[in-house]
Order: structure tokens, then sequence, then C-alpha cells
């Protein structure tokens, strides 16, 4: 067959379906300093998290195993929309004229058009094995709540979602998909909550933000009976299950006979970024490659780029743990940019750390940028990414185009994390 | 491997992938009436179509072969969707409680959403051939509009569309899709030509039909230089070119073990219908098969099962050839149902011909009903369904539920023609 029709590296789907998340803590020379109590300042236990999140989550959260067994309902449910395809942008490579091979992991085929379906269904699942009735969550462009709206309609678990004023305002589809699952959505800051009252009597149409939602949906989560709290990103079991994106691209891109220099995806709490790079650190330190990754953010929050490494709450209220990653300050209120799953005030604990050890490169991009690095993606490939995504996009092109410029052949892989069909109106805006 | 996780059956893309079209009218007994030239009324020579369609596109149109080579560049686009996933809705099953075995071929993966571009692409490919500059064209939802659009930027085609006005109202989106594509979309009945003008005259919101906005883009179509006309559904040619739907549909069954008993498709114009029930169709004929096919139309436009069999125009100004089909008139106007693209007073002549030949059995279904049926599909399997794919579900769940009454453990296949991300306002009011 012509070597032109292998566009979808993926040999037989059970082969390249992962059985197993991977877990970079095991390889890593050493650990992020560990997230503290938020009242004693001493290092977390697993029993502080039990008011807060399942016990089998908490366990992965904490686990030191390198490879964790997905359970088979789990499996059977990723098996609908997993392997993703990962596929060779000629079109785009065409139009910058670029020696470099620009391949992309398009995780837009997942049910909800995102990769957060990875964590969702995982964390129903470990909901609903110790009886636990509603999953509280809050949700910035809406691509999280709606991944766990649809878990839990699978897995029988009872979802609450505070999605950000301003996305639930930008993007009303996206509270319709989750409405539809039965789940129940309320903009944020809302009354519904101690913390939001407060917000919400200050100013009525106050934008809310990532840190504010998150402070809404735990102090929900934990008063309520059989009720928990979900997080679409940020914690190390979140890292963990998205790891299915790069297990999945490692085995693809060998297929494709190529081996990835680059590694590029978005990040806003780093779960998709981690999810395609964590694999691929696994190489550079367990069997010495030289790949370099690189996380994208958008100017507008630039955590990794312009924010402080040290303690601070992963909430506005500060009911989180201390967690020690780059942030711009709980407080922080990011302007309204488009890619609402990017406006978080900190950063995952383990990719802060991989900063640090200078392992991950951060980049920041304009929205205008974003937009003309989309829009272009769109017309070549022929797929409207999220807005999100093409922060990845932005910096592929790029990276493509210093290759032109200096001759070389580059293997370039980036993450597609979600697709912008709910997000139109951005690129009618922005064109 | 467990085999609950079986759920995507394909085996190697590239054996999965068909290198060939296929052609039932070369397996029929007998051959529809032929299409008649409008100012003669004698059968239409190919030379007739020549100011109309490109001329490879003709070719396509009047072949007697069986297979028609895919060409390796038309290859080279499909390979970055298909081969599409074939689906087993488990969950939709278990939700209704029935024996029935149901799988899906979930066309929803193409670039636009849809199943339109296999046959977008491969016009698009014809047409810059042989020097074509401009296609010209209607669309009902949007699907088609948008599938063109994006295969003429990819070979270098300006793309004209005409939009049914109720559908551009209804859905914004998708005009921004064909724009951000560099397409020109206008909404029918419009001022650009000389039929719109006369019904834009009497009426500024006339809702405006398929049948309309054929007429208008065969208009400017013809009138322009280097300019042809392309059509989204009903032509032969097209019909042939979905057939790669059905053709990975059956190698996929026959990898998941199972022989599908009943094939259920939606139709407006009959392609996506045709592209998974021909194949099947040939089976019947030729191999002796007795499997059930289904047709399923809206009761707001039931041509098949409420129109007459006879001579017809295919578009409302009567400049088409006269097309032997059931009708409901060319002057019909649909009530401006959600499904845009099911709204066409005619049918494929192919369609009609298997209806009268009693090998397809058609159905209509309500809104309402189709609307309960994609709602308990999202629900179950995670996939918000395009109102027109609806109409499919809606039958496939009714075959389900006959064969738990009868406690038979039937083999169910139907296709998802697209999805209904583009339709969430719909879902909202139709809750």
């Amino acid at each position: 067959m012509n070597r032109a029709l292998i566009k979808r590296f993926s040999a037989r789907d059970a082969e390249i379906l992962p059985s197993l998340f991977y877990n970079l803590k095991a390889d890593l020379p050493m650990l992020p300093k560990p997230p503290l109590h938020p009242g004693t300042g001493q290092p977390i236990q697993p029993s502080d998290l039990e008011p807060i999140f399942p016990k089998g989550f908490i366990a992965q959260e904490g686990t030191m195993e390198r490879y964790i067994p997905i359970p088979a309902e789990v499996l059977e449910k990723y098996a609908v929309y997993r392997p993703t395809p990962l596929i060779y942008a000629s079109n785009l490579r065409k139009s910058l004229g670029t020696p470099a091979h620009i391949f992309y992991k398009y995780e837009g085929v997942g049910p909800m058009g995102s990769h957060k379906s990875n964590t969702a269904l995982m964390q129903a699942f470990l909901a609903a094995q110790e009886g636990v009735e509603t999953l509280v969550t809050e949700t910035g462009a809406g691509q999280w709540g709606s991944a766990l709206a649809h878990a839990g309609s699978l897995f029988g678990i009872k979802v609450k979602v505070f999605m950000v004023r301003v996305s639930y305002r930008q993007k009303p589809g996206r509270r319709i998909l989750m409405e539809l699952f039965g789940a129940e959505v309320k903009e944020s800051p809302s009354e519904a909550t101690a913390f939001g009252k407060t917000l919400f009597a200050q100013d009525h149409d106050h934008p809310g933000s990532l840190g504010i939602a998150i402070s809404e949906a735990l102090e929900m989560a934990t008063q309520g009976i059989r009720s928990k709290y979900s997080i679409g990103s940020v914690s190390d079991a979140v890292l963990l299950h998205q790891s299915v994106i790069g297990l999945e691209a490692e085995k693809q891109m060998a297929a494709a006979g190529m081996e990835p220099e680059t590694i590029i995806g978005c990040v806003g709490g780093g779960s998709n970024f981690s999810g395609i790079a964590f694999p691929f650190v696994r190489k550079n330190l367990v069997e010495g490659k030289n790949i370099r990754i690189i996380a994208v953010e958008p100017e507008a929050c630039p955590s990794l780029t312009e924010g402080e490494l040290r303690y601070d709450h992963g909430d506005t209220a500060g009911m989180t743990p201390l967690l020690f990653m780059h942030t711009l300050g709980k407080d922080f209120i990011p302007a309204p940019i488009h890619a609402g799953g990017l406006r978080y005030h900190g950063m995952a604990p383990l990719v802060s750390h991989l900063v640090t050890l200078g392992i991950v490169k951060p980049k920041a991009y304009s929205q205008e940028k974003i937009f003309e690095a989309g829009s272009l993606f769109y017309k070549t490939e022929g797929i409207l990414p999220a807005p999100e995504s093409s922060h990845a996009i932005a910096a592929a092109i790029d990276e493509a185009l210093a290759a032109k410029k200096e001759g070389k052949e580059r293997v370039i892989l980036f993450n597609l994390s979600g697709h912008g069909f709910l997000d139109i109106n951005a690129y009618a805006k922005n064109r």
C-alpha cells in the first residue's frame, strides 16, 4: 500500500490501547516537594484527603508503582474511542514548506471532544466502587465538566458542576451538553456556597476563575452525604490517567518508523500536556534520550513563564492542600480569553518540577497568535482545534519553521487535545 | 485480551480502507428508468451534462463498471479520517434490555463531522483535474457545504454555497465553518440569481428548501467561467463515492465475527443510506442473503413513504434532468425541522428503485421521536448525534425492542452519519 496512505499509524487497536497507566514518579531522580496540610503546614497524609476524594483515587495519587492496571470496566469505555488516531500533518507541512515531520495525536475524537474522558471515566469508576453517589467539580471551558457528566451517567453517579461564569456565558453549548446527561450546572461564583455568595454579592457579573470554582466545588462536595470532589487536572492521579495518550503515541510513532525529537502540549493545569509528554520524559530519564519537551501556555495566564515557584493553594478560598508549583497567586483573575481551559493560576506540581529540572521548556503565546495558528491548521488539516489546543499548534508551527531555517528534518509530535466545534463563535470573532 | 474490549472492530487500517468504490448498478437485475432531458424529454446523454458537471464526474455517473479505483490523491485525504470506527453499542443495548447486537458505523469523525467528505473530496479532485476553478453548490444543514468548502480548500478550488435560509439562521456555526475555509455562503433564496430573486422579492424571510437552493446553485454554476456545479447527494456518482462506508463496515463486521441481519440509514437525498446499505444490498442480490434494509425519513418530508413515484425535477426551478424517483413535488416546502439535511422533496433514483423492488423498506419518524432516540443514544453511548442521524437511531431502537419482544439475538447495524455538536440548540429546545 502507498506510503502516503499510512497517515493513521494504528496497528491493531488492541495492540495500541494500553492496559496499564504509566506513573512518571517511579522514574524521577527526585520527587517534587510534597503537598502540605493547609491547617498544620505538615506534609499531607492520605487520610487528610478522605473527606475530599474517593479512597481509590487517593491511593493512585500517592502510589509510587511504575505501572497501574486499568480496570476492565474502564478499558471497556476507553475502547469506544481509544486508541485515538495519530495523524501525519502532511497538508500543514506542505503549506509551511518545512522539511520537518509533524505528527499530532488527536484526542478530539473523545466522547465530549477532548482528552478529559481519560480521567473522568476512571474517577467515576473509582467513586462508584465505593458507593459515592455524587461527584462535584468545577469546569472552565466545559470540556472537563461534560466529560465528567458523561462518565457519571455511565457509572450511575450524580454530577454537579460549577462553571466559570465567563465560559458559562461564552459557551452555552457546553452547559447544555452537561445538562442533557442529567448533570446540574451552576454559574460560578454562585449563590450555592458560602464562598461563592461573598463574591457574587460584590459583583453579579463576576467573571469567575477556575480557582474560585474549585473552592465552591470543594465546599459543596465536603458538605454533602456520599458526595466527593472530582478534579480535572493538576493532581498526580489525573496525570497518571492521562498517560494513555503518550503510551499510545509511543507505539504509534514506532509503527510510523519515526522517533519524535520534540513533544508539544498546551498547559492550563497540565493534564493533556502530561498525558502526551510523560512517557517521553521517561525515555529521557531512563533511556538517555534527549527529546525536547515544550509546554505552551497563554500570555494571559502565564504561570510557568511568569509565575513564582512556591507553595500556594490550588483554589481561591484556600481550602486545598498547599501545592509546590508555579503560581500567579490564588487570587489571580485571568483575562476572559477563549481558551477557558487554560485560565488557571497554578500548575500541576509534577509539571512545575520538570520545568525546574530543565526537562520541560515553557513558552507563552498571545491569543492573536494562537487563533492564527488554529485557522491555518483548520485550513490545511481540516480539523477545527479548540483554542486551548491551538497553543500547541502555534508552538509546533514555530518549531517546524525553525527546522526549515536550519534545513533539518525534525520530527515533531504535538497533542491536539480537543476540537473547536463548540468554539466557533470565538473563531468568528477572531478572524 | 478481554472480549468486551473489542469495541472498535478495525483490523489494520490499511486492510480496512477500500481502494475501490463499489457500483451497485453493475449487480442490479434491472436498472432504474433513465434521467430525461428537461427540454426534449429524451434520455439524457453524457454531453448534456457537460455544462453542469466536470467530465470525470459525468463518467462516474454513467459507469456500469462494478469497481472504480479511488485515486491515490483522494485516498491520501481519506486516510486522515478513514477507516471510521465501527462501534458496538453495548450501553444502549443494556439500557434497552435487548438481546439484539447493535453496531454503528460512526461517520462523525469525518473532518466536518459527517460522511459528506467522502464525496466532497472526490468531486473536488475531479474538478481540479480538469482545471475547474469554482464549484457552486447548495446545502441544507451545512454538513455538505462545509465538507465541500474543506475539499475545495485542499484541492485549490473556490467554493460558493447557497444555504437554505432556515438552516442558515438555525445553524450559524456551519456558515462560519465554511467561511473560515474561504468559501462564499449565501442565504437562499438569495438575490444573487434570477430564480432566487423572484422568491426573495415575494418574501424576504422565505424559509427556502434544498430544491430552491439547487436551482440557484445550478444557475450560478452554469453561468460562470471554469465553474461547475457540485452535488451532495441523489446522483449515482455520489452514491458510488459513499460506498466506502459500507465496504469498510463489511470488513469490520467480519472482524467482529458477526453478520448484520438489519441495516439502517436515514434518508434525505439518499447518500449516507446508500453508503452503508449498497454493499449489503449486493449480498442480497449476489450472495442470496436476506438482509433487511431500512431507510428512515422524517414525517415532515416523507418522500419515500408518502411521495409519488414519477419523473420530477431535482430542483424547484426545473433546471435539472427529470429523475424517476419518489417525490413530494418540486415545489414542496418542508416544515423547518432541525434535520435540515433531510428536507428534500425527492430521493436518489437508485434508492427509489430499490424501494420499488422491495429490497429497501422505508419508514418515517416524527421529530419528537427522533430527539427522544438521539437523547437516549447520547446518554448511553456518549455521542451527540446529528438530528439527521437520529432517524436511524430511532429505527435501530425499534428493531432492538422488537428483537427483545421476540427474544431474538438480532444483529443490527446502523449508520451514524454525523455528530450533533453544532445542533445543540435544537437539543436544548427539544428536551
